[in-house]
Order: structure tokens, then sequence, then C-alpha cells
């Protein structure tokens, strides 16, 4: 009797395989990694793809510092070695929600090219980085948060671009600049990306 | 010209209400917390309630120590501050599942009722305790990885049931004892509550 209860125990241990999951989402899950300065966008424009994808029905989900930093990374800050940790972590999650099939937009800085790199490994070929390309002076001219301000007067450390690096990726799936083209057409590029790469037919 | 793209970069940043996510999905999103003693069934009834809820349709995952504890919580080991903290960094994950409408079924020992409490708290009121009860003594027969026996010869330290301690659910939303019934009617019994608080008619 307990033998039998141990069969039943183990007989149904598998998950759901992921291209079922895509086969009832009509899309593959995956990570679109956006990086950039602060100001340049990353959260606009995943927002704004968000928005769209949800439209055509696609199972989609933003991760930002909105949603991370207070909850999963409240015990981190922005020491070279906490963001380091703060990407990681990120990059593990959202290679999950794409395991769940879901395509998991996440809208980091993500200075460090090692870092992003770490996200990709964990997501694997599901990974697709957007390179929100802005120069500083574009971003410090929006300063939407007037952090450039506070970081120019020192009242914040280690702030990228101003004190701190941003290594630019040097093979991103997408690269938009917003400092030339407007937020439309950059997500009009975006989605036009994830339509060819991760839809079903 | 710097202003309008400004006022574009900032128009659009808002999330999807859940409400508009669930409504698509037909449920609610949601956190099905699985305790319970190593061996007392939790994986297999996660996965067996997955494999139920994705026939009828529903957007399920879960998140288990295979695919979190080699991965986000990989720099854990299992002395009690890090046992909180996979489950601190479980739940607040479980808990952003939940807001991308998702139901997160996460199996985990999770034997400190203080950290459950906590997972608790990041999902609100999408969160919904599964205890899964059995005694030591039925789950040590069991042994299905061998675990209590390499407990027992002192192999493994802080052994939950055997050289630490499991604190039992005071209030969980649903209690499946698999010391006496089926695997199959613990299922029943979970996805009867899901159906009754999860499901949008």
């Amino acid at each position: 009797m307990n033998d039998q209860k141990s069969d039943n125990i183990t007989r149904v241990e598998h998950r759901i395989p992921t291209p079922e999951r895509e086969k009832r989402n009509k899309h593959k899950g995956g990570v679109l990694w956006f990086t950039g300065l602060s100001g340049a966008g990353k959260s606009t424009l995943a927002f704004a793809l968000e928005e769209e994808l949800f439209k055509r029905g696609y199972q989609v989900y933003v991760l930002d510092g909105d949603n991370v930093r207070y909850g999963l990374n409240s015990d981190l800050g922005f020491s070279p070695e906490d963001r380091t940790e703060n990407i990681r972590r990120v990059g593990e999650m959202a290679a999950l929600f794409a395991d769940a099939g879901i395509i998991c937009l996440s809208a980091f800085i993500s200075p460090y090219r090692e870092d992003r790199q770490m996200a990709r490994k964990a997501a694997g070929d599901k990974f697709h980085e957007i390179y929100v390309k802005a120069d500083v002076a574009t971003c410090e001219e929006r300063d939407p948060k007037g952090l450039y301000a506070k970081a120019r007067a020192g009242e914040i450390k280690e702030f990228t671009g101003v004190s701190a690096p941003y290594e630019e990726p040097e093979r991103a799936e997408v690269v938009v600049d917003t400092s030339f083209a407007p937020v439309d057409s950059c997500v009009v590029k975006a989605l036009d990306y994830i339509q060819a790469h991760l839809l079903i037919p």
C-alpha cells in the first residue's frame, strides 16, 4: 500500500514542455533585455511595447526597477557588486518567465557587458538584447527624475554615465536610438523584431 | 523638439492593469504555496495540478528547487539564514508571476512560519497556502531521493524533520494529507479550491 502510494507520488513529476505553452500562446517565450542609460527611454519603450503586445494577444510582462528593486532585490544597492547581483537575479527570473512562455521585457540600465552576458546565458536562445541608445547629453537634458542633476551635484554616487561606466552592447539584436527617432518608431522596430522572431504562425 | 521627445518619453509609462490580464486569461493570477516536509509530495502535487490546470487553459507555472536552486538562488545554502533568503526571493518572484496574471505553483519545504508569512505579504490577497501534510515516518519511508537516509547518517546537516524544525501552518487555505489520501484526490481538492477562488466566470 505504501509502495503504491510511493508510485503515485513519483508518476506525474514532469513539467509542461515549453513548446506546448508556446503553441497555446501562439508565440515563443523570451527575454527582451532593454539596456541603456538612465533617461534613454528603456521603461518607456518597454511599457509601450507591452501595451502593443498585449493588444495583439501576447502574454507579456515588464520587469523594471519599480517591481524588482523594492521587492526581490530590496537588499541590494548600487555598488558594482550589487549591480552585478541585481542583474544576475533579474536575468534568472526573466529566464523563468520565458520558460513559462511569457515575453518578459526587462528594463534595467545593466551597464556591464559581463552582467548582460550572464543574463543571456541564463535564458539561452530566448534572450534578445535591445540597446536603447541615447547619448549622455540627451539623457541629461531629459533628466525625467532629476537624477543627473543630483549626480552632478554629488548627491548620487556611482551614477551611470556620470560617475560610473556604461559599457555599450557590441552585438545587440536590436538597436534603437531615442536621441533621433521618436518613441513610436522605436516601438515599431522592436515590434517588428518580435513578430519576426517570436511569433508562431 | 527635445521637449516634445521628452513628452513622448513619459506619456506611455503605465502597466497593463492586472484585471485586464485576468479577464484575458479567464482566471486570476495567484501564488499557490505548497509547504511540507521533504517527501510529503509537494512537487508531485504541484506538477499534477499544473498539468490539470494547463489542460483547462490556465496560465500556470511551477517554481521549485529544480528551477530556482540552480539559478536565482544558486548562491544560497541550507542554513536558517539562507533558507529564509531562499523563501524571501521565491515569495517576491512568485508575487510577480501572480501580478503577471499567472497561477504560480511554488513547491518548497519552507519550514518557517515567519518566512511563509513574508511570502504571503509579498503576494497579498493573491497568496494561497496549501499544506501538504505527511508525518515524518511516512516521508522517511518514501524517501524518494534517499535524503532521509543521508540525514540519519549525518551526511546532510540541518535536514527538516530530522535535524531542523518544521513549523506547521496554522491557517492554510487548503490542507491535503498525503499519508492517507491518494495523490489524485489531493489534486482534486486543490483544483476545487482554485476553481472556486481563481476562476473568472
